[in-house]
């Protein structure tokens, strides 16, 4: 639940005049996310989100994010459409942060995910690889192998307090991917980001994708194999093979991995459960006193490394061939 | 910020096949009111609220304020309107929480009332008062006086921590309270929470009240005195006597208040203050771990008493008479 900066009337009304959107007639902070502070705007022009950026969101890569939600739509991807201010610019300034409207997009995310969705985020997500293809910008994925080092040194002392040993765990499993973490494999926009909270289902489909402010440009298996994190474990944990099967398919029947990916898909999976695990734990680590938002369990991303770190082929995710 | 209780889809959309407003576009959780788990509902019918009833809130009494509401718009006071389901009832259960669908009403809470709002707010709690007139059903005031004994001796022990002092300073003031209390005043039925979260403005004009989940049956002046205490106090919780005179000035340009009244006026305002600080102590000290709502201040109320401990007269509120 997130709104982390609150916005005065006066500053609010001032932004809006910017607009062609109509009279603010309402405007209510969401509680979701955990990035951003988010409200959804009435107006005499309907409904929208307006999004402060706040921690972890570069202003420099604003014009990446907008840029690239704009594109994907003119290729077809249902996704929040930026905003544009009587002086054409996608991104303003509100409370002291950059802000931006986005049009309101329908749709539920889903808390428990099954096979079928697994499937269905696995066929936009290669959707996604391919509308993105042709997209003239490119943002480097700063939370990559070569970011992970300093997480790890951020957490590293205190890394006990959430398991004893985990130190130890944690600078076996970096020293390893970091000698073996692939390059060469086909590399383009990835969402980098897509958990359940930021797919809209609505009628049995899916509906949407949200929330592009990790996008960036790497290697198209990696965005998957986030999902297989992100989508297909219990919540003890335990990895369902049906729906990692499930997205696989979906996947593939958009877009083929090559042998390279399909070698990879176990690497990639550990990168992506360790860039998760440290994210968390620095989060968790350094969670201010009487803070609003409850930091995730970097536990769960721990357990998530142990499961890839016995995994040695594609298959073993679902992968059927 | 306020979502307690998490919906799982399956359970909302059974629900909303009681109803007959549409299918579920989308629903999220709003980060406001501090008492029960608020959702922006949009469906094929519009936009509603969901509100799931949590603590404070007792099921036997939610047929009164759905009530209310509904006697409230008719009286042309504009209100969220409780939506009834297919079987004609106003509240079902979702979650396992009493839940209610409200229409949603437009406008925008003032974070920093000005004394114009402050008139408004006046009109708006006589005409209030007025409506409430002829509703058929009463609900005692369990947050009254004879209230507040218990709530001081759930916290007493530990009041201390909030200010060195401060049991005593609460028993002296009970105690007094007790004895003082006015009764005999003109009764109906109260908002008893008419706090600035709880009123819209909208183009310069007061548009609509909204949660009425403490209104009860009370003496009217001490409502206003609840109003007094939540507006016309400044940040650092000096009072502000040209806000008292517009907010009295507005409430007796629609309902004159009586001798008795007047008179009351200063121990009616100690009242308010006491019964605020107390909920507030016990929320404050009873705070769970890691919790998401961050309780509100109690010192606010502990400043606020000491000033109405000097007032003797209601010219100090800015009676004009």
């Amino acid at each position: 639940m997130a709104v982390y900066t609150e916005v005065s009337d006066e500053e609010l009304a001032a932004f809006l005049d910017g607009y062609d959107i109509g009279g603010l007639l309402s405007c209510k902070g969401i509680a979701e996310g955990v990035e951003n502070s988010n409200f959804l705007l009435h107006t005499g022009g309907g409904y929208f989100i307006l999004t402060l950026y706040e921690k972890r969101v570069d202003a420099n890569d604003l014009p990446f994010f907008i840029g690239l939600m704009e594109h994907l739509a003119r290729r077809g991807v249902n996704c929040p459409q930026p905003v544009r201010n009587r002086a054409g610019e996608a991104l303003g300034e509100l409370a002291g942060r950059p802000a931006a409207i986005v049009t309101f997009l329908d749709g539920m995310w889903s808390k428990r995910p099954d096979a079928r969705q697994c499937g269905m985020v696995g066929q936009a997500l290669a959707r996604l690889h391919a509308a993105g293809a042709d997209f003239a910008m490119s943002r480097a994925n700063a939370l990559s192998v070569e970011g992970w080092g300093p997480l790890f040194r951020a957490a590293e002392t205190r890394a006990d307090e959430v398991l004893p040993g985990l130190p130890v765990l944690l600078a076996g499993e970096l020293a390893r991917l970091q000698h073996d973490w692939p390059t060469g494999l086909p590399r383009g926009i990835i969402h980098a980001d897509l958990f359940p909270d930021n797919v809209f289902f609505l009628g049995g489909k899916l509906s949407g994708l949200i929330d592009f402010y990790f996008a960036c440009t790497d290697a198209l298996a990696y965005d998957l194999a986030i999902c297989l994190n992100a989508w297909c474990f219990e919540a003890d944990a335990s990895f369902n093979i049906t729906k990692g099967m499930a997205m696989l398919d979906g996947y593939e029947s958009i877009r083929r991995l090559d042998d390279a990916e399909v070698a990879a898909l176990p690497v990639l999976a550990r990168g992506a459960a360790l860039r998760f695990l440290l994210t968390r734990l620095v989060d968790w680590l350094n969670r201010p006193e009487g803070a609003l938002v409850r930091p995730k369990d970097p536990m769960e991303y721990v357990k998530k490394l142990r499961f890839h770190q016995q995994v040695t082929d594609a298959r073993d995710y679902g992968l059927r061939r």
